[in-house]
């Protein structure tokens, strides 16, 4: 696995059951992953001479980020070593302006969007949808980087003389927003976990509830088929996550993500299979496993560090697990820093406002953004 | 840890979730948990100075096995190293004599035994508890090995003059045989998983069924309460197994373990806290997670190696994912031998009857024992 955060910690995890190692090229030897599994290869994931060492001896090469240049994971595919998933899947991921494209190629509802390279472009764009606006960089954006809303286009005059490739999107009135995460093999299976719902604050996302309440049976299943219909499309191996805009009349796809995703966190204890144990699953072109619920509600809360101060993070964890007995806690081996994602925590249970609550209270409390 | 068995590579996995890294005392590079973990460090249970040298630096030094000799582990606390459990613990569970004297001043209830030296001895204890009888080495026996089956005293003859201390005991009429795991903090905190029944085949543990079936709840409690009793008269720190003969009318103790146990690896997926995270938890002295059952019924079934030939283990690995997507494979990165654990299986459901038949098939299809 190129790139070493804690979707790679977890991932080795996964592994370990499989009677699997893990490989893992890391930035520093202290990253999350690289912290916890034997064979890790310090490098540069920009860098093809360290790509091609790591990848020697690797069966399957597979990511934790969308930050390899797509050249280069092209010449890894070229020079024999097997990729999953390919570049060719891979840069809708990468590249949001393709992938709009792309989806709007198959029919799939998205919201209205167009590339902008001027302050003209963007008024334009802005008397057909409206103010304000979303502008995404196409590349490189996540947990709320490289978005911003829009009340006007001459807001975005620094931005678009920066030579950064940017698209315009109308800012959708949703009603929330959900995530159909799905695997796919090489061989072409196919596998659908419960959608669920993500709650996000500044861009980040900060709870999913499993299973998506008030969800319509007709309307999960149509998501789940739009999301394994954009995998076998876009030939996706491993887990691809579709991040939708639930408008009340109809899904829009926002984003895609091709590996596993802080949307199915919840899966490791929550699902039967986990989206970490799936996404080897499916790279290594086993069998996909089952993906039913494990519990009637889950909830997962991420820990978004708060301001320095109060007790150290071993003292909060004690506290947690004598309140929350029952809450899973997963801790990525980062130091805190405000608003960074340093871990997060699942409560399983039966009733849906419970186990969000608890889950919640835990993370907010771990993070050191609340008082007992 | 010390020790890098399979215990050890399951326990690395429970750390890496709490933000912590297992430093593991290797035999070889090539034990399972060494396969595995970052911090590995290679030499011998049994050298002090091997012992030492690990423990320097770890917050706390717990174990795999039983095979560390008592006094290094005394020497080792009084060095100033954190020990869990202590060697006043370990021990009871490192000599089958010193624990049934002591359990017999705590009166708890065990089968008839004597410790025995001569054949004048064995003959005098099969005169009062009949034959045939069980012979143990008081030292150094698992899975089997260092226990026998007496018809006679005289089959003994070579046993009893080659030095090993022996205990002899009754054999009991009993109807099967159950687990009551429980775990213990330094603190005193106490927690106790359901009760399991464990089959047996030739002295290795085949399956567990959990929880153990047709067992009245007084009973279950009972058994519970008598675990947790001896957890804390022993003081245990970390996980307890405490094997029990049921014998239809009554519960008798049967042998003790004082780390996670064969008869606790359904709790992985199968409860909400797993014995590899609660152990982690207790020797750390963490408030302890609870124990229910994430499922109604719950099998393991281990994959114990059969006769060389017949498809490889990946080959396996792919079919067993195909026919029972639902089952939980671990493999603990050992080359597979003919009666070797070399990994196990969990299903969850809410049929006993119908996770034990897939559990068990999954199981012994994957070790090469059955074909499909």
């Amino acid at each position: 696995m190129v790139g070493a955060g804690q979707l790679a910690r977890m991932t080795h995890q996964a592994a370990i059951a499989l009677g699997q190692s893990l490989r893992i090229l890391a930035g520093s030897p202290d990253d999350g992953a690289a912290l916890v599994a034997r064979d890790v290869v310090i490098g540069e994931h920009t860098s093809y001479p360290d790509l091609a060492s790591f990848a020697a001896g690797c069966d399957v090469l597979t990511f934790d980020h969308e930050h390899v240049p797509t050249e280069l994971i092209r010449k890894l595919a070229a020079d024999g070593h097997a990729v999953h998933p390919s570049a060719e899947a891979l840069r809708y991921a990468q590249d949001k302006r393709a992938m709009r494209e792309r989806l709007a190629e198959l029919a799939v509802p998205i919201p209205r969007w167009s590339p902008v390279s001027t302050v003209q472009d963007l008024a334009g764009f802005g008397e057909r949808v409206g103010w304000p606006m979303i502008l995404k960089a196409a590349r490189g954006g996540y947990d709320g980087r490289g978005v911003w809303l829009l009340d006007s286009a001459a807001d975005a005059r620094l931005l678009l003389t920066s030579g950064v490739s940017l698209i315009a999107e109308e800012r959708v009135p949703l009603v929330r927003e959900l995530s159909a995460l799905v695997a796919r093999s090489p061989y072409g299976q196919g596998a659908a976990w419960p959608v669920v719902q993500t709650v996000q604050a500044d861009g980040i996302c900060v709870e999913v509830l499993a299973p998506a309440a008030d969800l319509p049976a007709w309307r999960a299943a149509q998501a789940q088929a739009l999301a394994l219909r954009i995998a076998a499309e876009l030939e996706v191996t491993g887990v691809l996550a579709v991040e939708l805009f639930d408008t009340g009349r109809e899904l829009l796809v926002n984003e895609l993500a091709m590996r596993p995703h802080n949307s199915g966190h919840w899966t490791i204890e929550g699902a039967l299979t986990s989206q970490f144990e799936q996404h080897l699953r499916a790279v290594l072109d086993y069998p996909l496993g089952a993906t039913g619920l494990a519990a009637p509600a889950v909830a997962m809360a991420n820990v978004l560090g708060g301001p320095a101060g109060g007790p150290g993070i071993d003292e909060r964890v004690h506290y947690l697990m004598a309140r929350w007995p029952e809450a899973k806690v997963h801790l990525y081996g980062k130091t805190i820093r405000p608003g960074r994602k340093v871990g997060h925590v699942t409560v399983l249970g039966t009733d849906p406002a419970a186990v969000r609550a608890r889950a919640t209270a835990a993370a907010r409390y771990l993070a050191g953004r609340d008082e007992p």
